[in-house]
């Protein structure tokens, strides 16, 4: 999916929400622990539930690599429903890569070419190199981690040089020589506050990947406020908030009420930008 | 594996070589190609070849997913045979992971518990949130990012603060506020040369994991003489210089002879330590 597209599907669906599918065996209801493929199961109720509140999915590669071969069977067969019912829906592989380039090269046809999703998580630590295998393909993006929402972020992200410039703006500048608005986005912690202004100084115009609002404790109208450009350029994440907000046979039903709630919110500040 | 059976496995069998399976299917010999399983087969015939000259193996994890649930297969095949045949080899999961704290926990299962290998690399540029569920399991290891032996490397991971310290060195230091020698290795690149005496100031006694010995141009001479320690400290790897020497039916006795050249250079720096 490119730009334009994205950016359509938002202003369309007045939400630029993404459900992010973080979907632990030992939080879904009970009785759906019983079918033959949990996950999926649990990944298809909130997806038809949660699809006209969001233009985005998530799913963390972490919870499907811990069940080894069962559970990257639920992966695929998450997101070939997606791509099957809900065929303009982004999706996210949160799988924060990054490697030499020969190797990254083959993460790249991972996500791109075996799986055919529209983006990956990257993480920049190996710089050029690691990141550029996954800039190749057109209307795929690379995520780039910039400033992420938890406490760690702290330990390295926001290490100052000589002139006072921090590591996650070095990832921002630098890594705009290598992809730009149309591949490229960044990952940035709902939970950073007022840092978005930093963040719009130099990426003005790059789409934003935001988790970290609700279960992390970031604000909505804090992010919005901070980081919204007149194309949005946020896509705000909510993977706990959402999925597991109930934990009953209702778990699907309040998981759509949830995305809504943020759908509406979201539909507020969209009516900020004058278009 | 603990340190110290590591340590006894180096001497008694005077190599620190560990042989990386980055296992691409258009790089082996034609005649496996045709078997059903080419890639495990190709990295039984590898592991049989040289495991009397190593004392670990890498997969790199992207080797593998790129083919989707077959390769996660070859994957789990590969360690399991590595497991039953030479148990005494430390495996490491080539994967450099690394996610807010909740999301880590489930990497570190994958790793730890669904596969029960040795070790992971882990990415630090989240921080200590990221870094800690890897450390929580007795005898195994985190082997974190620090000095890597690509191009890229220069981007991020030299830069300096106001007081000259550089990020792989912050690196270095905080995560030793997280690990000991016991449960926490190093990445350095072999590409690094001299800069193995500024690791060795700061993790004097870390071992450290070797990478860019002969294909990417690093010296072993070079690094043993700034990187060795009395207990050795190095993994030193190879992956294509080993694995695809021929590409011929001889791949395995070819790949046995180039394992086993590297295995007596090193128990001649072996030789050099006192003990």
């Amino acid at each position: 999916m490119n730009r334009q597209q994205l950016i359509n599907e938002i202003f369309t669906k007045k939400t630029f929400l993404c459900v992010g599918l973080d979907t632990d065996i030992n939080k879904i209801p009970a009785h759906l622990k019983n079918e033959d493929e949990p996950i999926f199961a649990f990944n298809k109720a909130i997806i038809d539930a949660t699809a006209p509140y969001c233009v985005a999915y998530k799913p963390n590669l972490a919870f499907y690599e811990c069940y080894g071969l069962k559970g990257m069977l639920a992966f695929e067969k998450t997101i070939q429903y997606i791509k099957e019912n809900h065929p303009n829906h982004f999706i996210i592989a949160d799988a924060k890569r990054g490697d030499i380039g020969n190797t990254s090269k083959m993460y790249a046809q991972t996500f791109f070419e075996e799986y055919n999703l529209d983006s990956v998580t990257v993480a920049p630590y190996m710089g050029e190199d690691s990141v550029k295998p996954f800039l190749e393909y057109d209307g795929k993006w690379v995520i780039l981690l910039a400033l992420t929402s938890n406490k760690g972020s702290h330990d390295f992200q926001l290490i100052e040089d000589k002139q006072g410039e921090r590591l996650f703006e070095k990832v921002l500048k630098k890594s705009q020589e290598w992809g730009t608005t149309e591949n490229l986005m960044y990952v940035v912690g709902a939970t950073q506050g007022k840092m978005f202004e930093d963040i719009r100084r130099i990426a003005p115009n790059h789409f934003l990947l935001v988790p970290g609002v609700g279960a992390q404790g970031g604000s909505l109208q804090e992010v919005c406020k901070y980081g919204m450009t007149k194309d949005c350029g946020l896509l705000v994440n909510s993977s706990r908030g959402i999925i597991y907000a109930s934990t009953d046979n209702d778990f699907a039903e309040v998981a759509a009420a949830k995305a809504k709630e943020l759908q509406k919110e979201m539909a507020v500040e969209l009516e900020h930008i004058a278009r």
